[in-house]
């Protein structure tokens, strides 16, 4: 029961012991489920006494349960599943998340913040396009909860990022259990943060293994498939060629996989290549089908929504940069 | 100047003779432009006697100088675009648009709704990933101000979406342009009402030229790569092979490029292809670059955000379902 007395589907489906989602689907005759399991919620909805428009007129008490999330990225390809995660963790809460796409400009980012703290939002998630750049707006100095999500914060501030050295050691940890000994790293600009991360672990886990890390093997160069092909075109042409190419994102790891394919060399038979970030997109129509290490985002975003609800109640102040392990998701290369 | 008689940066720019974007960035010292352009706007700014963060106070009155975006699309590539352009339509009334990501789930769309609706939204824009699919909540009851944008509401409703046949059908004229005679079309699963659309301008349009529309040249399948593949092998290992391919969208004609070029085909040279979206990540990346149909989501967004000001304003209610043009982009497919 939720201090108001009123009765949510929470209730609904605490009773049920059943998930909300389940819950809701049972009540809107949608989704699979065993015919038992729809007829018992709906009788504990019954029984309970209630009706679906409950849970919307629930949404009001002290706090005005709703958060804000603002972005940068126009693109959505990092803030969309981060996003997913926040209202994850939120809705069983009855907590709406509002995005905001601040762009570049500092005065639209306050015009925007003006309008959150307006509609009197209990908490700010900051989140972005890149680890390495501020949002245009300060969000630390609002006057409400803020947390980060895939972005930094100050340090007196909650941050929290995917651990990018732990996603590169186990990319290439990876590639060392498959008996490779000769292994490459392509990828993105070095203005990048990440880049610098990436790379860093990539040495530290090649000299570990006692394996060449010499600077011929690193190559930054951009985000793009077509410098894949490019990258592959000069490691290929030297006497010693890598036998394993570890990629700094799933779209330079599909220009490698297409280069090495058309220069007559398998993959992973020859050459094993692993991407960065996943992104299904590129990685599951890659051929073959790319292995990639998962920045979990959807999981950031569910412990950074989880995070600002303890700050909104009051709970004790949490601050520093946590980093989230990332996965391997093993394909076909 | 506005009612207020507060200086806003859309007073400066107006005074200045450039865009908000322009004395936004000349004001914050950001973007590039000439040095003397910075110094006027910076000079009229000072005149008028603006202050930046005049302009978030400015953001309340009659109206609470927001509204919603609703969507079903978790992954971003239609809703992002419209969004951008429905905040481009809101951004020089000071209007800031929320979005509100509603899954699949009625329970949690309404939650959402009633959220938007506590935070007294001006009005609401529904837009989804599928043009034939209803949003899981029915905004048209809402009672406010409602337009939809690359989604269909009821007749009562303003809908903008991509005049779909416009765009089949300049896809194929361009094909006959080129000369090609023997056109075919690869496209997504036949559950989607825009394939056929699509397959229906692009019969018409081969058979206004006299050239062969029989079944066989239209394949119906996914909306992926590996689509794209498989129908090329299906049409040339026919006698007759086609000499140019109008694909459902991007990804298929990726994929039938890739499976060209293998079969020792050149594009365009044996085959002309284009695609349909236009989204560059997939389009720019193809090797060659590929030529497509653009939805001008942006225009859309920015079409319907204007109409729903008009709404918000009282002024005559529009009604039916508008189709916007759709436009052809030049690569090298």
């Amino acid at each position: 029961m939720t201090a108001s007395n009123r009765i949510t589907i929470y209730d609904v489906a605490e009773r049920a012991a059943v998930s909300v989602a389940t819950a809701s689907k049972a009540l809107n005759d949608t989704g699979r489920m065993a015919a038992e399991t729809r007829e018992r919620v709906k009788r504990i909805a019954t029984d309970l006494g209630f009706r679906p428009n409950v849970l919307a007129r629930n949404l009001s008490s002290r706090h005005s349960r709703s958060v804000g999330l603002l972005t940068d990225d126009t693109y959505g390809r990092f803030t969309l599943p981060v996003m997913a995660g926040v209202s994850a963790a939120l809705i069983d809460h009855g907590v709406s998340v509002l995005l905001c796409a601040l762009g570049d400009d500092p005065v639209m980012g306050r015009a925007y913040v003006e309008t959150l703290l307006d509609k009197q939002v209990d908490g700010i998630i900051a989140t972005g396009k890149r680890l390495d750049r501020p949002l245009a707006i300060d969000a630390a100095q609002l006057p409400l909860p803020t947390v980060y999500a895939f972005a930094l914060g100050p340090p007196e501030a909650l941050s929290f990022v995917p651990d990018e050295r732990q996603g590169a050691a186990l990319a290439v940890r990876h590639l060392i259990a498959q008996g490779r000994r000769r292994i490459a790293h392509i990828t993105g600009p070095e203005s990048f943060h990440v880049v610098g991360e990436r790379a860093g672990a990539f040495r530290a886990m090649v000299g570990e293994a006692g394996l060449a890390a010499n600077d011929a093997l690193v190559l930054p160069g951009a985000w793009t498939e077509s410098w894949g092909h490019e990258a592959v075109a000069r490691l290929f042409n030297r006497a010693e060629a890598p036998d394993a190419i570890f990629c700094g994102n799933d779209q330079i790891a599909r220009g490698v996989i297409d280069a090495l394919r058309e220069r007559g060399l398998g993959v992973p038979s020859d050459v094993s290549v692993i991407g960065f970030d996943n992104w299904e997109i590129v990685a599951e129509q890659a051929r073959p089908p790319l292995t990639s290490i998962d920045m979990n985002l959807k999981e950031l975003g569910r412990q950074a929504g989880a995070a600002l609800l303890r700050l909104i109640n009051g709970e004790a102040a949490e601050r520093g940069v946590v980093k989230l392990p990332c996965s391997l998701v093993l394909r076909n290369s």
